[in-house]
């Protein structure tokens, strides 16, 4: 019998093969993907809104929302007007080729100019799968703490944006979050990341982002 | 070949059948055992410190630290006076009996009143590995908001305490945490649980948990 680490190495391989047939299928229409990871309540759905809105008039999106239970967040995406699949993963901890594959059978790619997954919440087990994405994208939240960084490793080695959000938060009396701190550690161990400080609530850095997000969507576009 | 499902169900058997191992140990010691779980960033650690300060002269306490990488918390844990054994578990995102036992190993469990294992920061998998806890404690953070119940109930639903932290930040203009949502939905899904709302930086709350929790190891320890 194979071992545990063995059968994970061939369920990693397996997903990272079947992850070209995506991204030949997105070079095909033309679309670009992002693969939104964070902790749970760190502000994916809104941060997700909050740059669409500000992209309204420039980018047409499509969002793949992962869940585990629940159709809340897909429901907050529909509300704003913007076309929205649902993944129910009924207990996986992260999404695989096999779940987005269908998802993106649902959408119009060729019209679409980006497509935001939103992952399941945790900073653990969605960075080991290549989902085919253009763009690997993390959100910390301040309330989580700085420290994160020297916990959870590879999510902030793998990921090429890491934006910091609810900043609004960083005003507080309580506030211990080093954003010094964070940015240096981060240039040691990813250098090529973008970083990001935003408030999704309030809106601070969001256009920031928005512009960033937009080239680079265009680029591909052409 | 078998299936990963299948593969997955095995693990868990062998794993529910080792924590038996570890309930004997606790029993011939007398040993009250915590296992806590919650996202990243949601204050275990600071609440392990809080129960631990307000009950230093009724109960002798360990730290079992859970971590993917790094000695930030048991750091925190020793520099506190209390004894800590860390755990890296190298990637894995749960704990689980063959890591605990070594870590329990290392400890004078007959003059130990009280065990906290500090888990990974991840609200979906460790609640499938029974570690031989006599309690599974959770804790959800305002800042992540109240909708996480609907979106990782496996944990909401198999915790024995739901300890709601952060509740300073209840008073903030833009909190949108309904805590009467939650207790509602708690009640209905996991009603025997007991529920708890702290802020283990302020204090509010901490002594009501950790006198609960004193009741708990004495009526274990005799």
């Amino acid at each position: 019998m194979k071992s545990v680490l063995k059968i994970k190495d061939d369920i990693l391989q397996d997903n990272a093969k079947e992850a070209q047939g995506i991204r030949q299928r997105l070079a095909e229409s033309g679309t670009y993907m992002v693969n939104l990871m964070a902790s749970p309540g760190a502000g994916k759905t809104s941060t997700i809104l909050a740059v669409v809105k500000e992209l309204q008039q420039d980018v047409t999106f499509a969002v793949i929302e992962g869940d585990i239970e629940s159709f809340v967040d897909s429901e907050k995406v529909k509300e704003a007007g913007i076309t929205a699949v649902q993944i129910r993963t009924g207990g996986a901890c992260h999404l695989d080729v096999p779940m987005v594959e269908p998802a993106l059978d649902l959408l119009d790619l060729p019209s679409t100019d980006c497509v935001f997954i939103e992952n399941i919440g945790n900073l653990v087990c969605p960075a080991e799968f290549d989902l085919g994405a253009d763009l690997n994208m993390m959100i910390l939240s301040v309330p989580e703490g700085h420290d994160k960084i020297l916990k959870y490793p590879l999510m902030f080695s793998m990921c090429d944006v890491l934006v910091v959000n609810k900043a609004d938060y960083l005003q507080l009396p309580s506030n211990n979050f080093d954003v010094e701190f964070l940015t240096e550690r981060m240039k040691a161990i990813n250098p090529e990341a973008k970083v990001f400080v935003i408030s999704a609530y309030a809106g601070d850095g969001v256009p920031e982002l928005a512009a960033w997000l937009k080239d680079q969507v265009h680029a591909k576009r052409g």
